[in-house]
């Protein structure tokens, strides 16, 4: 069998979640967190499974739960999405990219990628025979340059992959960056993805600026959301796509042969818990006293830090320690300090390497205590 | 923004369960339960969610449900699969098929599919760049003409679907149907994907011969199951996939960025669950009960059948009563006797209307029996 995706390997986020389990280390590489769901939550899904709510949802969702979305996508960024026609729930937001990307991209076509980028991005777009284009943003600050991403642009350009908050460099967009964004596709058939999973994960008073709310934009951006990261389960896979109803029409096609439906107990349980906007409104708050701690905790090492402005990773250079390659070192320090971490390399296509590591801080104190303690110890 | 999927509309199942529930109809349509599921399986996810199994899976599913799936697959078709490298869980059977397909089909390829054919698999392989060569099974018995199937082989084909117990004409390949296939591949470069998820609902003492159990099929074919199907619970969407080392990696490529991974407290509970063998060696009886009582019913009517060898469908002709169109004649059904069924012409490429519809017998005994009462009272 000749492979469809010969460059793709297993995940990073398997080869070191893996590898912390087998040598026991602080698990600090893939994205989840280590503290527990809230137990009322996990009521609502006990509830669920005991009304009977266990055969197949509807294709695009149980209607209660898209209608908790409109509500809370209205309460939130003061945009009306129609849950009838224009919020499809999806297997986690990984389906929902997929079906994305799958539902606007033909062969031949160019999608602009900003690297560093999340790992599915590339491949869900070369098995609809796209061609990726890549803006390679750069630390400290991942500026972008406008003026390089309107050189990249071609009469092939088909899309725009956005994700912001940004994993895994924590950067946040502004409304200046919506409006070049705007700006450069003009009225020019181009569509955008916003992964916006780290929507609830901003810091120091920092708005998320969804695309949504950008009217040029907003007509035609699938916007990714993700109830995983919002409250803490992310081994449910419930992720939703939100987008104009033409738009819809071609993503709900690519949904329903993709995985049809998505569990019902789980949406049943969602649609309930989201009438509580504390949820995700305490958000910024308990993961700023996250970060922030894990930053004091490794305070008085030689790591150079920008803090992050959204997402629950810190981005850390190493460059004043070692020269050693990231990926090298993100396996040593799980084998020899047992913490593990993820080589910001991986995220870029020629796996450009600026000596850094990511840490995900969405786990308890103490974990992050003894994190900044092992690797202060070891720099 | 134009379609990928321009010949594709919403699903026959979403269609008659909507009308079916907006005219309170009967639903015998999509095939799911109308009855709940066992108690103690409900359970066995409470107790995995409150053991705090909320955070990813790994990408190829929890180590005890592919150790339990490979001892359950042992102990019924007496077949190893080696669950690190060889089972796969997936969300559905749906996106198995989906990424089994994905990963085998190359721009050009031909696909063979005999139809009338489950709705996903001809999207999908359009999806993928494939062509669809149809051949074209015909009631009343949907035999296979094998000389046919060599002549509409080429250079090019790639990949033979096979769907047994086969949804929906409920007919179940035999011995030699497997020999007839593994004959006609020789050692060509052909694979196959084996959609078995109505594998223990076989009726009359028929065996459901799987693919796995035909050693020069075994090798080169994706073997794909659901616990939906199984245990009542097709709204939890789990399913997986049984494929030898070299074809896993490759269906895991895909998996990873179609879904990533599967719902961690359902894959818990199910593996404990299936420490009870029991629980699906009891489905052939449990299912030909309800199947027999479906025929009695109808049976004072002027519809004709063939019992069905495998599935929870009963197909029906009404050849005698009337030469309406299929879709035509199930929509007014719904709304005229309060019973909805599936018109079979939409399983069909060219949608031939040979005057059957599809009635799914997974419902509480009272539903069957008046849905039998309505139709017999229609004749
Ligand atoms: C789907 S596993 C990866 C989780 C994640 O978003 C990350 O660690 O970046
Ligand atoms: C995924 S909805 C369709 C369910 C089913 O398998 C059928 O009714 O044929």
């Amino acid at each position: 069998l000749s492979s469809k995706l010969p460059r793709v390997g297993t995940t990073i986020f398997t080869v070191m979640s893996k590898l912390a389990a087998d040598v026991g280390a602080l698990n600090l590489s893939q994205g989840f967190p280590s503290f527990p769901a809230d137990p009322a939550l996990l009521d609502l899904v006990t509830k669920a499974l005991r009304a009977n709510h266990n055969q197949y949802a509807p294709m695009a969702g149980v209607p209660v739960l898209r209608e908790a979305i409109a509500q809370k996508t209205a309460d939130v960024y003061g945009i009306n999405y129609n849950p009838d026609t224009e919020i499809t729930i999806t297997s986690g937001a990984t389906e929902a990219l997929y079906a994305a990307i799958t539902a606007v991209v033909q062969p031949g076509d160019e999608v602009i990628v900003f690297e560093p980028a999340y790992d599915s991005y590339v491949p869900a777009i070369e098995l609809a025979g796209g061609i990726p284009v890549y803006i390679t943003l750069t630390p400290p600050d991942y500026a972008i340059d406008w003026t390089q991403v309107a050189e990249q642009m071609t009469e092939r350009t088909r899309l725009i992959l956005v994700n912001t908050p940004h994993n895994p460099t924590g950067r946040v967009w502004t409304r200046d960056d919506l409006d070049q964004l705007a700006d450069l596709i003009g009225d020019r058939d181009i569509f955008v993805i916003a992964d916006e999973v780290y929507e609830h994960i901003t810091f120091d008073r920092r708005p998320h600026v969804s695309l949504m709310q950008h009217p040029v934009l907003q007509e035609r951006t699938f916007v990714v959301g993700s109830f995983g990261k919002t409250f803490h389960v992310t081994g449910w896979k419930i992720g939703y796509c939100l987008a104009p109803a033409d738009l819809t029409v071609e993503f709900r096609k690519i949904h329903q042969f993709l995985t049809f439906s998505v569990s019902t107990p789980m949406q049943y349980a969602l649609a309930e818990y989201l009438q509580q906007p504390e949820r995700y409104l305490e958000l910024p708050a308990f993961y700023q006293q996250k970060r922030d701690l894990f930053l004091q905790a490794i305070a008085g090492s030689r790591f150079r830090y920008v803090p992050t402005e959204g997402t629950f990773f810190q981005n850390v250079s190493y460059e004043a320690i070692t020269d050693e390659p990231d990926y090298d070192l993100a396996i040593r320090l799980t084998k020899e300090i047992g913490v593990a971490s993820i080589p910001v390399s991986v995220f870029y296509d020629q796996k450009n390497d600026y000596k850094i590591l990511r840490f995900c801080f969405a786990k308890d104190d103490d974990t992050l205590l003894r994190a900044g303690e092992r690797l202060v110890k070891w720099t």
